[in-house]
């Protein structure tokens, strides 16, 4: 019976995504989804490839986060358009939450939507928000296993972008093996490293992201 | 309808948490339930742990894991006995999985069982599995900002140990900062700073650990 209930909701939930994303395609604006664990450097991710993309792209962001609005201060600090989502408790933003979002963001102004999940590496994977790109951001500091023990998010993701690649010298972080357990789950995933603190990577992530852009319209 | 479910479930949950901590106590067994994010560095804390508690205490572990064994197989290399919980999905462990794999131990031989959840800084907050003490692991390079976002595991905490010190002059991690939001959640938690790596500290939340489980008897 809660298997059903749970089959039910995950069903209600793709109908919204997909409403979400005729909605996107409609306005012309490019949906990404980043998860990745608490912690990951999402937020400091974003603020680089946003400075790297300026007079580029136009984004938007929506923070997901169970309390509080420290990242969408950041965002809104940097002259992005953010919109915040508590999810009180929910270790998930779901498509119903990104529809209420989008009602508050202006759609004609932008064209990529950028929106920051709930740090996790577990139920942010069953969730299709109604994005057209996925990308998964592992810190190096994390560890190498992770896609081998949390297969679901890193299946699910069009790129996984390593963070933290200025600590790789202080840890024993394989970024091959990392890599190769990646593309066994993803084949035609992308991979990058980016240290958005030294700057290294960051550009290639942004044409990278830029080109997805692109190739929507 | 969706909301008394999940009270019902939580409910039954907390039965039979209450279960464990009766069998545990019935055993002599200190129990305790390790939270943390994806790569906090849980499993190399039990290692460091284990090694300085030798000869001192009699551990066993529950790993609890999405997919894989990566961890138990590190905990069985040390000679600790262990038990892995494959949640198949799940982002938490719960007290009902708990009540079987105590099945597949020896209470007899040990004295104090350390849960290591999954990694997750938000689903783990709301199960209890039967421990006596619950200890949230955070690492330096996760970012100081994780008990303002995360309130309620840390709320739920004893402890909360700092892990990999070894990067703080790498990170802008403000010990400080967070030790006083920890503080602000939970009053009376303890805070220790350890480099699992390094050594230091271990010493410190070995001998509280050891304490903690004298005092249960």
């Amino acid at each position: 019976m809660k298997i059903v209930a749970a089959k039910k909701i995950l069903k209600a939930n793709d109908q919204l995504a997909a409403e979400n994303r005729a909605l996107l395609d409609a306005a012309g604006v490019f949906g990404v989804n980043v998860v990745g664990s608490p912690g990951a450097g999402k937020t400091t991710l974003l603020e680089a490839l946003f400075a790297q993309l300026k007079g580029r792209l136009k984004p938007a962001v929506i923070e997901g986060d169970i309390a509080g609005s420290i990242d969408a201060e950041r965002i809104e600090r940097i002259g992005v358009p953010v919109v915040q989502i508590n999810t009180e408790g929910a270790c998930h933003l779901d498509a119903n939450m990104i529809a209420s979002a989008l009602k508050e963001l202006d759609l004609a102004a932008i064209d990529v939507l950028v929106i920051e999940n709930v740090g996790n590496l577990v139920c942010t994977a069953g969730y299709d928000l109604g994005e057209r790109l996925r990308i998964v951001v592992l810190s190096t500091s994390e560890g190498d296993d992770k896609a081998h023990k949390y297969p679901a998010i890193f299946q699910g993701a069009h790129a996984m972008l390593i963070t933290k690649t200025d600590l790789l010298p202080h840890t024993d972080f394989d970024v091959e093996r990392i890599a190769a357990d990646y593309k066994r789950l993803a084949p035609e995933g992308e991979v990058f490293q980016v240290s958005a603190v030294h700057g290294d990577g960051v550009a290639e992530a942004a044409d990278w992201l830029a080109d997805k852009c692109r190739q929507s319209k």
